[in-house]
């Protein structure tokens, strides 16, 4: 099974492809966000997972206006431990370093880190690509921000670990893909909204849930690009669409709204190891 | 009156900071955002300007973040249009460019614009920073995003202006200070609050304020540090403290959170160029 993600052999999202597909699925690598999309709308792929929310940085906005746009459906979540290793040539010291090399998020989940070290942080598209990078420059001064994996692949040396400055770091991504989901004992369904402009707008559209006792996980507003300050919100809640419950709910909201897209309805993730 | 601000002479914050107070104001570069807020907790400045939204790329993590631990009160807030030059050396030209240097989110908002032309972006902690950076390298292969303003203060050229992404870029600026705001005759409060997990929750806390005809002109949920998948929610509301309705919601809100912080109340930003 071909399943599509952003950045190269090595990154946090070709993990989480390993992690819910297994050793079978064949990862895909694609360059940018949209462009995973497009391979699973295209069939090149016949899944896709993209990140959506980093539990320190917030929302993933690339993901989130594709997920606006697109005609495919979420069918299914993973949650994934982030724990970022810096990364060298062969010779490399941590005190030599002058530069960090790795995507906007991981710098930024490392902020103070390279602020002790004194480093000048560079943006890649890419964390395992970061790893390659540095690996073709051979520079000892500078170094990559990506997992002890991505250090395996290119047999490059891990000079420190755990370096995110925030423990609890978790990335939620989403599968998508072109048909329904599986069906499962637990599930979410995720849908996007945008409300008109007056007072109790949004307490209105939240009262389609309330009322009914679903539980939201999760509330995201994000800019919409069509008029500044207005919000798109996305929300994901526990049921599935063809909940007796859900569908009341979502034709209850569609009167509320001036635009409703239902993304789809998956298994919830469950992993142990994932305290919450 | 001296006004701390995050970056260099001709930053975005900068111009905000003299759009706001005027050319009396003596604008104090400060290198990082939680710095803005201390220079004015421990009184080497009367105030602050700090970005917290773009239109575009939506909530600036880093203030967010301040504005929780702060004793500080926000007395005020500003919008700016954002529109980026592309900036290099006398004698660079947009086809021997290689690398562009710039503040991750000034290279976000330009992201097409920069794979268009197929650069290298590398991350800058500030956009007049980046500028200066770029006039100190000497090199016609490297240019900066920042302001015309910018540009003109250290005698760069202009190579492309308008370069963002979306031409409906603003910026929205609080701002904070040890006092109370002027009064006005439109205002805002901004808030802070975080919930318990429970079905219905959001709902609740809104109805506090949709029961009065309190309209939300803003609200954004932020992942809590604490624990993953626990959000603060940051609103902002027509109306001030010392309205008796908005006391009413308060005291209603603050039996339905587990943290409730006011932020404070102020002039609401009037801009007849700011098309809402």
């Amino acid at each position: 099974m071909k399943v599509a993600f952003q950045g190269e052999s090595g990154s946090y999202s070709e993990e989480a492809v390993i992690k819910y597909f297994g050793k079978e699925a064949e990862p895909i690598p694609r360059k940018t966000i949209p462009a995973v999309f497009m391979s699973v709308e295209a069939g090149e792929a016949e899944a896709g997972v993209i990140p959506v929310e980093n539990s320190i940085e917030g929302g993933v906005g690339e993901s989130y206006d594709s997920l606006l746009t697109t005609s495919l459906k979420v069918v299914g979540e993973i949650n994934l431990r982030i724990s970022h290793c810096l990364i060298g040539v062969e010779g490399a010291t941590l005190e030599g370093l002058k530069r960090v090399v790795s995507h906007p998020q991981a710098l930024a989940q490392c902020r103070a880190y390279i602020a002790s070290l004194g480093l000048e942080p560079v943006s890649h598209y890419d964390t395992a690509g970061a790893v390659r990078y540095v690996k073709e420059l051979g520079d000892k001064t500078v170094a990559a921000i990506a997992s002890a994996r991505a250090a395996e692949i290119y047999s490059m040396t891990i000079l420190a670990r755990g370096i995110e400055d925030y423990g609890r770091n978790y990335t939620r991504f989403l599968v998508i893909g072109r048909g329904e989901a599986r069906r499962a004992p637990k599930e979410k369904t995720s849908i996007i909204f945008t409300l008109p402009h007056r007072p109790g707008a949004l307490y209105e559209a939240l009262g389609a849930f309330a009322k009914r006792g679903i539980n939201l996980t999760k509330i995201e507003s994000r800019p919409t690009r069509a008029r500044p300050w207005q919000y798109n919100f996305y929300v994901d809640f526990e049921g599935h669409v063809t909940d007796e419950v859900v569908r009341e709910a979502l034709s209850d909201l569609a009167t509320k709204t001036i635009l409703l897209k239902v993304l789809g309805s998956y298994p919830a993730w469950m992993d142990p190891s994932h305290e919450l």
